[in-house]
């Protein structure tokens, strides 16, 4: 029995998230089913991450157990013809028995795309959130420095998950500027439910003037949720990638 | 009465192109009936060309006249609250009487994207051409020199249009790379049929080795459809702008 760990690339669009449910399209059930065809084994896959729905991921990472006499490297075209345009397996190759892509993960790099223009937003919509009162960069680069760090995430997290510690440590957050467009990138040893996009949100009030950058050090010691930014839509958010 | 210029961003991936068809959901219909519930008029909107279905742009242009008492610059908002997310007026004013959005045209600019990898692509696949082979991007640079300047394109046309000459002048021809994207831009006073896309086909060839980069000036000459290289798919293009 070989332990198979696939990087995986999906446009999430059209996908109700990674994990399978029981009503909606999701990336976990149609790669299982590819996997399926290929093999003939009905086998679960572990993902790195839950991803929500209209989450994108350059490379989502999962593995899975098989018995199957296909080449771990072979995998990736054996999965590929059998699935769907918006979901494509990047690489396959076998890791040690003990690997999990979620429990032997180090970290994850996510980043989130922000369109900063007065004038509606049509192309790349499904990728882009549309924000279109002005921001002060500056400002929102000053506040990154914040959350670099150990500290109780408490205040940029959703309620509806039950986790064990709302303490996490964020190893860089920095902002790239072209034109009109603002992209976030934040790595760390974990996130807490939809922490990423709250965080996105805040940086959005720095750059709007309602916080002050120095104001997100007692946001977090205070952890109250009110005082953070709104939760910013899933479809500007990407999974760059996972660090084991 | 007052002509309308009408600039507009879509994307084209759910449209069956610029033109109205009797079946198949298109961009010019989509914006004249968003017009009908602005104004209650029914109106023909006259766009600057006629995008193939799949192609976006960033920035078509568009003219009608109205006796509506809107203001210009206020048809804007009043259209695109009409509109569904993937087409967006960015910016409506009031043009002389005898400006037509395709007669009065000086030139276009449009911009091809190739993704060069072997991977399978997934992520902006609506946006993207993939191209899995190898390509050899100075000589596609070397190639772009040829096209320049006024010549009989007939090698680069595909069948289907009736027009009185196939001469186009072409300004500029210049390619950017990122990583393992190759962006092609290309402005010129005119297209032909699929000219774009059968150019960046026949760079495609001469990246991969098929032809030489000089071999250029004799398909120009020759006008052999064969000799240039295929029509890549509609959804790497975008029309990048509209000149007067």
């Amino acid at each position: 029995m070989k332990n198979i760990k696939l990087t995986i690339e999906f446009d999430g669009s059209n996908f109700c998230g990674w994990q399978k449910q029981p009503k909606g399209r999701t990336v976990q059930e149609t790669i299982e089913k590819a996997i399926f065809k290929a093999t003939n084994e009905q086998i679960e896959i572990n993902g790195s991450s839950r991803t929500d729905s209209g989450v994108h991921a350059k490379s989502m990472v999962a593995n899975f157990f098989t018995n199957s006499t296909i080449p771990s490297e072979k995998f990736r075209e054996a999965i590929n013809v059998r699935l769907p345009e918006d979901v494509s397996i990047i690489k396959s190759e076998e890791v040690a028995e003990n690997f999990h892509a979620r429990y032997s993960s180090k970290g994850k790099t996510y980043s989130y795309t922000i369109i900063n223009r007065y004038e509606r937003l049509s192309l790349g919509h499904q990728y882009l959130y549309h924000y279109r009162y002005p921001l002060d960069f500056n400002k929102m680069e000053e506040a990154c420095k914040y959350f670099v760090g150990t500290h109780d995430f408490r205040a940029f997290m959703s309620p509806g998950s039950s986790i064990k510690t709302t303490i996490r440590t964020i190893y860089e957050l920095y902002l790239k500027r072209d034109g009109d467009k603002i992209q976030i990138f934040i790595t760390g040893n974990g996130f807490l439910y939809n922490m990423v996009r709250i965080i996105v949100g805040t940086l959005l009030k720095v750059g709007n003037g309602k916080i002050k950058p120095e104001e997100i050090e007692s946001i977090i010691k205070e952890g109250n949720r009110k005082r953070a930014g709104m939760c910013v839509p899933a479809n500007g958010l990407i999974l760059e990638k996972v660090f084991y």
